[in-house]
């Protein structure tokens, strides 16, 4: 554990429970795990284009580091993580059949929370929604969810009750949210259309997708959002951004600059004297009032773009683990993935510092009232 | 004109030189230019999802800026640029017979370069590929373009001869860029698919293809040159690229991070111990190496993230006029999203720094070589 006063907190750090793990293992399609005989291991197929691949290859392997709550102290040990924030993994309940979906959410969101109070002070959690039950029962489960002692939030991916997240039967889901001070951990799965990827991205392994297809859709999905209104419909909600927002903080100045020269939207009324009409704000304003970031960013030149836009006050340290694990093992067992993002912020804010130590926990203790009660 | 020593150069600045008009005219498919009876006025019809809209007002309005020389000089003396590098605005030739691809690039091009010898010293311009006529016409274009006084690289789009910028026939082409030493300004047209814009795309005008659609096709068109190994065959091989990028400069980090991370890469030996393999660079090093960014990016976050991923000397001032008109005429006539652009560089940079001159037009007179012979 970390010496320092101010604890270093992981806000974006998965877990499949093994009643998931179970869940993967009884299905044929994505999402699936199942072994490829003689081999004993077990792979994990999630995204269509794993499912694509024909080989015996195909997705990843999955062992403990996925399903494990020892696993999960233990990186966080190596790592000098005093506080993990557990989200399931995607593709999280998106595929349940509807009438499972209640009751598929509560034991998952149970089992998570169970897991929490065997670690007391070290472990909080996102809660997952049962979106293919449909309104009333997401709203059910956020107020049950309010009830559970770790959940801190919920997450979510891109596609809402199947028409995206600028969707406006998804208010009042929103304003339960907003109700219950639960932030949205905002996160993707779906990535782009495969065919932008072009005749050899078979050759290119997951990169392209990975790289490129998550924090695009990420960014799509935010900007649909404030483009629709969430933020105005509902101006106290939060949302939390993988992956610093995507590309979010690179292109708010395009996006800002496309909506006040849009003549399409100014006809509509939607912008007026450059500015967005009915009480909007602009995109700069949205991503200072409504919307966090993790730091998963991978870079000093990400990070401070994603300081600078949101401010340093709302970007929060995460590791995606357990994905990105180093192909070969060192020697202390750090994984490069994560120490890239640590070296960034040190980088960025100077090590030590009073910003840097918001960025690793202080902001998260604020945001997610990480404290025990 | 600017008084200061070094010229502020417009590398991003599009024409329709009247022969592309009245190509445009004679067609109806995309790309097309048509007028809805009884308004007299003309509008552009590029993109499909303009050519969707059933309204008589699809697509924009276009008018003498899209055309006319006296009003792109008109333009550069307001905004106090010295010297502008014409492109053919999207989608240049890609659409054209086969048959007709030479010829036709010839003309366009030819009639381009004549328009620069109207204002010698004020005008460059970046020639178009007849791509449909295929490899050799391509080839055999890059040598005359040589040939042309002012022209000083190609534009490009990211189709390629029709299946992307990695595609191995581009190979010969891009050798004959690099032999001609050519930069390659390479520009978005067709985004994404429509799908990832949602049922309500129809509701945000234009913003969601221009502001992300634009930016990520770029960004994927570039990693995929990169992925496939197209800076190490053609290593001297220069692209500009538009938009600062697209979300380049952001999302390098993880880019690379992906790829160090890719047990495909691995296996196969495209990386080893962390690294490219086959002499391959990080991402880095190919920013910093064979990429250019133009700093339209209307923002100062944006645009510290250019100036520090691919070096202030890789980065070159540009406007994108005539498109992203003021919606309504300001008193001097200066466009807000030139001005943006500006305040950003002055922002990072300082006003009369070294390195703002050379964002402004120190770069591309090196870069270019925008001298009169």
């Amino acid at each position: 554990m970390s010496t320092t006063k101010t604890p270093i907190v992981d806000i974006h750090t998965h877990i499949y429970p093994p009643s998931y793990i179970s869940l993967l293992q009884s299905r044929t399609t994505i999402p699936y795990i199942r072994s490829f005989p003689p081999s004993p291991s077990h792979r994990l197929i999630i995204l269509p284009s794993e499912d694509a691949d024909p080989s015996t290859s195909r997705g990843r392997p999955i062992g403990p580091e996925y399903y494990s709550l020892a696993s999960k102290i233990s990186f966080m040990d190596t790592h000098h993580i005093d506080i993990s924030v557990l989200s399931l993994a995607n593709p999280w309940l998106d595929w349940v059949e509807p009438a499972a979906a209640a009751s598929t959410a509560r034991g998952i969101n149970d089992e998570i929370n169970a897991s929490c109070t065997l670690h007391p002070g070290r472990l909080f959690a996102f809660g997952t929604l049962p979106l293919s039950g449909g309104q009333a029962c997401v709203v059910a489960e956020i107020k049950r969810l309010k009830t559970l002692p770790y959940m801190r939030g919920v997450i979510l991916g891109t596609t809402g009750l199947g028409a995206g997240l600028d969707d406006p039967e998804l208010l009042p889901i929103f304003t339960a949210l907003q109700d219950a001070q639960f932030p949205v951990f905002l996160h993707p799965h779906y990535g782009l259309p495969s065919e932008v990827w072009g005749a050899r991205a078979g050759e290119y392994g997951h990169v392209l997708p990975l790289a490129l297809g998550f924090p695009m859709e990420t960014t799509i999905a935010v900007t649909r959002m404030l483009l629709s209104g969430v933020f105005e419909a509902v101006p106290e909600l939060q949302v939390i951004l993988a992956h610093s927002g995507g590309t979010l903080p690179f292109l708010a100045g395009r996006i800002e600059s496309c909506i006040v020269h849009d003549g399409h939207l100014a006809s509509s009324g939607v912008i007026k004297d450059g500015k967005f009409g009915k009480g909007r704000r602009s995109v700069w304003e949205v991503l200072r009032e409504n919307v966090y970031l993790d730091a998963v960013v991978y870079g000093e030149a990400g990070l401070r773009s994603a300081v600078e836009v949101n401010g340093g006050e709302r970007v929060m340290f995460g590791t995606d683990n357990p994905f990105f694990p180093p192909l070969e093992e060192g020697g202390d067992g750090k994984w490069r993935s994560v120490e890239v993002n640590y070296e960034a912020i040190k980088g960025v804010l100077g090590e030590g510092s009073k910003e840097a130590e918001g960025v690793l926990g202080g902001n998260a203790v604020r945001v997610l009232n990480l404290k025990v009660d």
